[in-house]
């Protein structure tokens, strides 16, 4: 007894002496937007992430959407402040699923996961080192927390258990009961800021994808690109000089293959890596002049860089001393954090690139790896730290090169290889050098959480059923992209499937209405273009854990395995898009309540179900929700250009009433934000008889719609 | 010019801004042992790895070292205090090489490489995340860092390059040069330690042995396991009871293999997992017994935990409070820190295990995975951080149990999942489920460099090539064993290789005079029994990088491969060990300077040059140094019993005179530490003729020594 007593006297004095040291804080929740709530745990930092992308919410989108309170229980949101990091806790309930926390390649329900969100390139593992670090999640039970802090978070989703918990898992015996689980139940979400301080936001729902729109929408809305960026893209080998890119452009127009923009990479710059900014002279001695020729053939540019200055380019000398400690294959880094700096690269690229006619960037290599970035001893000379810096510096490339072609009023659409929080409003795409085409699909997949967009880009392939289904995906997702710098291949490099390679690009220009319009909900509403299936209504799969099989060696603690619907997507309200990989004949594919039909028969294919399909290697399977309507127009090498008219066909799918408000504007400028564009009603209803009839509404007057009026309806399910 | 003027002024103010807040410091270096100096960077921690192993150095076995000076220009280290986190910088010079920093399964030459040094399971990647995550550097120059500090510590392993570096990399365009490198040369170490302070050792050479010498016997010196820690282990499945192991006993006697001591796995607990370390009663009705009958067949018994305590335990409610706020498997996580803690699990351990015969622990799962460990937001009664508790577990575990055993002047040799700075002088060898077998071997080499012992421990194998191949290398490192927990397996699982595997088996009995004269030249000298061919005399291999080939998948930044000696290792002064993997037929074997014999034929194999090799499967290939001196015992099933005298067999090889000095003592107790112990020289000297004649020194008088003075000399090498 004796002895208890003192060990329960040490023991009290230590949970003091740890009670001292410890700062429990309550967190002050003010709505700040509708539906999004804000609170400041500790000290806020000069640097975050929003503050770095520094944009206006969208307040008349948000203001569309539901009214609620605050969507989590309060008392049960806790946050302490120890060793200079912030803790933070936030309740689960026991069916809860978990999306989001960055872009991940190979999982979509993150729940019983820990993830460490660092900006890198993606590794293979779904650990929170990815392109897109976004530290936000939405949760199935209708509400999203987003923690505004640039620095390494590390997140615990639903992973640790602790002593004190209100809802234990249940207790196992390894030795003798078979129900005991490696990772038993957690009812908690747990963060930890390795910072002074952190903003954290909450968003309400009521559905989850109320949840992303409210994200989308608070950071300006999705964006909205050009109407060339929906057409081809093609990235040019790292060397072609400008002869070389207008027979490559020849060469498109010969194989009647679409192309909208060109990307030219590191071989522009007069020395990359590290760069110069300025043209090489050899290869490319009037740029002008070829900027301006591919604008006549109707083709953007898109310049490659990275951010790494070379000591042998004209901006050295002003940007040596706002630069970090450290440099990157021998480029300084700029810190990008002080307004000299914007202002030095604003001057020489408008001068140099924007005013010449350049369309466009992509921004590589923001990302990492470590092994050649920046080490997070690096210092800058705004005090931003090192990884402050490696959390941001995608991302405020992106905010500062949007701010120069919005200021001239030109939309353009490009490529960035890190991002962050607060990217929606942004016009970049990412990609990276990962090349799983299953897992480039789940990035898409996992895009929709997080206000970002994702290309599975092309490089090379195997063979010719590799490269089809390849070609067929990056067709279906937010940049159809060839990315030849390396390979050097072409849409036609494999041609026992050019016919099917350029008929799935085909039928991407075709659907330029549908898909420029999904883009416009993005802006409008928040609702991202490509979305995951858990956000979209009539989602109803319940995912199942697996049991593990003990192996001493593959699976020693007998890990169930969970399930997730990963390799299917929706584009648009409409359609359902399930990519085939290499290797398959069939697949099967997941569909939502509510019936669906082949896009391309109009045949009914199910509901709410889990379907086999085996089509041929000429086509991407798609499929229609019931009352779908598809607008399309003809097959078209380019964008439309000013003043074009375009022959609509409208497709309705199934035997349900439909609607769909088709968008335009002028698909250049940033004038439909002062509300130069249109959104024309397209519905199909049942007359007296029940027959099914199209109505397109009358055309806003004044306003841009860039299609004809001889609209043909077409039924496509007899 | 005036907007130059302007930029300049910001850039100094925020320069200013930055050196305000950045506290530059200059290190104090004390030589605090022979050869080793400390500084201390800010505020050193309440919690350290070394204040957790808490061991004396060996100052005797320093004194014997070179006498040296500082061996870095004191000059070039830099160390400031930013945001919270110590910033390290170490110079490097051009040629020099990086071994250590961790355990380490895939490189051995660390530069050019990043680390988050961090407890946790090994996850495929050298990248930090290791069972023992030593912060501790060895140069080829000769001398060595160690950051004692329990954080996530990184280090940039020769990667950053400064802006303001006075060795920069060459200037190349990767547009038009092929020099061009993905990761240009880098002149420092940095380091990042995630704590207001850290304290910093580094250790004299002269040679890279020397510096390893110093820190393990700073450390105490490398542990000597009893003798029959030297023979083979089995490990029974999970749910053996006590008759189960009796008849696996029976079962290694018919077979006619060699047992000395036997893991009971977590079957023994009333409950595990989580555990109570209570006997479960049905399958150990009657513990003592049966560990004495076991000891009676000359077999020690180790029992396998984890630390992780089962509420049905009767530990359970003095413990709860005393444990962190978070559970691992339900079981509560005892504060280790605690004086209280450590005196709990004493009285129970000493009481239900020691006191009746337990020989040794196993102690599981105190490296990770996250997935179900504490979280970094867990707190602990004393204040120790959940990420210093991550680096200390397995070393404080360590620790507490070592101090029992000594505290009955008994030796024990067991097996720890996680390990960390300062644990030389523990008495256990490493494991883990990975299970690469040359990712082992890797290990094993690594091992050396940071005062821990490996096991390439075998489970199960694909067939009976592997199986031999895997069994021939455990035979050749610190703890030959087999582990069955899973699977079940004995070593005569194959039929077709039993013969083989007993002969290797019985060749490590037949060592035991030379093994365990390695380790205690482990504990005297500090100089590990394993040892990587970087630490050896005569070692002249220079590594090459091989330039990458481009690829824009598989390797876009064309990055290129560097070579290592990571398969082959030695064994003592004499033996050079180059195990066979399965598949292989044959296999490269780098020689050091100096001529080297085949062990099994005494023929020359070659100096200075790499060979080709084509042995048998029943062999592992194994050399011997000019005038190597090898002594063997007959082969026996069992450590030696007290008083038993074995017949010595010593073998000489090649042409020159050679020496060993043989060790003994009473094998089991610690009583060596207070004098008990014998070197008794062993010498090929030769005579006028220019004949090897072999002669033993005379016997210490009154001093340990189980040999009969019989010795048979071979002289191996015609």
């Amino acid at each position: 007894v004796k002895k208890n007593l003192i060990v329960f006297l040490i023991s009290s004095i230590s949970l003091l002496n740890w009670s001292q040291v410890s700062a429990q804080q309550k967190l002050q929740w003010q709505e700040v937007h509708h539906g999004i709530w804000k609170a400041t745990a500790g000290q806020p930092e000069k640097v975050t992430l929003l503050k770095t992308a520094e944009i206006k919410a969208n307040e008349t989108g948000l203001s569309t959407l539901p009214k609620t309170t605050f969507p989590l229980p309060e008392g049960k949101i806790d946050v302490k402040i120890l060793d200079h990091k912030i803790y933070l806790r936030f309740p689960l309930d026991k069916e809860e699923q978990l999306f989001g926390l960055g872009l991940n390649f190979q999982t979509v329900n993150q729940r019983g996961r820990i993830m460490t969100l660092h900006v890198d390139h993606y590794g293979g593992k779904d650990n929170g080192r990815t392109h897109a670090p976004v530290p936000f999640y939405i949760s199935s039970n209708g509400y999203g927390v987003l923690i505004d802090a640039a620095r390494y978070i590390t997140v615990y989703a639903g992973t640790g258990v602790r002593k004190d918990s209100e809802n234990p898992p249940v207790l196992y015996d390894r030795n003798t009961d078979k129900k005991w689980d490696a990772q038993p139940y957690s009812d908690a979400v747990e963060i930890l800021v390795p910072a002074e301080g952190a903003e954290i936001y909450v968003f309400a729902g009521p559905t989850p994808m109320n949840v992303v729109q409210r994200y989308n929408l608070m950071n300006g809305g999705g964006y909205l690109p050009p109407k060339w960026g929906l057409g081809f893209t093609q990235r040019v080998p790292t060397l072609y000089n400008q002869d070389d890119i207008l027979k490559e452009v020849a060469d498109f127009e010969n194989h009647d293959f679409p192309l909208d923009f060109i990307g030219v990479e590191p071989g522009w710059q007069s020395m990359a890596y590290p760069c110069t900014f300025e043209w090489d002279k050899t290869r490319f001695p009037k740029p002008e002049e070829f900027i301006n020729e591919l604008v006549d053939k109707g083709i953007s540019t898109n310049l490659w860089l990275n951010p790494y200055v070379s000591p042998k380019g004209i901006l050295y000398p002003e940007l040596e001393n706002l630069s970090g400690s450290h440099t990157v294959w021998n480029g300084i880094v700029p810190d990008i954090t002080l307004p000299q700096v914007r202002q030095i690269y604003k001057d020489h690229f408008f001068k140099n690139h924007l005013d010449i006619g350049v369309g466009g960037y992509k921004i590589d290599e923001v990302d990492g790896f470590d092994n050649w970035l920046w080490p997070d001893v690096a210092t800058f000379p705004s005090g931003t730290s090192a990884e402050q810096m490696r959390q941001i510096y995608g991302l405020s490339l992106q905010s500062m090169t949007a701010g120069w072609f919005k200021e001239k009023n030109q939309r353009t659409y490009g490529l960035v290889r890190a991002s962050n929080a607060g990217a929606s409003s942004f016009p970049y795409v990412i990609y990276n050098d990962y090349y799983s085409h299953r897992d480039f699909i789940t990035a898409l997949v996992n895009s929709s959480f997080i206000g970002v967009l994702w290309t599975p880009e092309v490089r090379a392939s195997n063979d010719a059923e590799e490269w089809v289904r390849r070609m067929q995906s990056v067709c279906f997702s937010p940049m159809a992209m060839l990315n030849a710098w390396a390979d050097g291949t072409k849409p036609w490099s494999f041609p026992e499937v050019e016919k099917a390679v350029r008929e799935v690009a085909n039928l991407r220009m075709q659907l330029l209405p549908y898909t420029y319009t999904s883009f416009a909900q993005y802006h409008f509403q928040g609702i991202p273009p490509f979305r995951s299936m858990n956000l979209v209504e009539g989602f109803a799969f319940k995912p199942t854990s697996v049991e593990g099989k003990l192996d001493g060696t593959a699976n020693p603690y007998a890990m169930s395995i969970k399930q997730d619907i990963k390799d299917q997507y929706m584009m648009g309200d409409y359609l359902l898009v399930a990519p085939m990989f290499a290797g398959q004949e069939s697949r099967k594919v997941y569909l939502p309540a509510g019936k669906w039909y082949d896009f391309y028969t109009g045949v009914l294919a199910g509901e709410n179900q889990i379907i086999e399909i085996t089509p041929g290697l000429d086509k991407i399977p798609l499929f229609v929700k019931d009352g779908g309507i598809i607008p399309l127009v003809p097959v078209h090498r380019h964008a439309p250009e000013a003043g074009q008219q375009l022959q609509l066909e409208v497709r309705h799918y199934g035997t349900a009433e439909g609607s769909f408000d088709l968008y335009d504007d002028d698909g250049k400028t940033f004038n439909f934000e002062k509300g130069e564009y249109s959104f024309t009603n397209l519905s199909v209803r049942k007359d007296k008889k029940g027959i099914l009839k199209g109505n397109m509404a009358k055309i806003t007057p004044g306003k841009p719609f860039n299609y004809n009026n001889q609209v043909v309806w077409k039924f496509m399910t007899k």
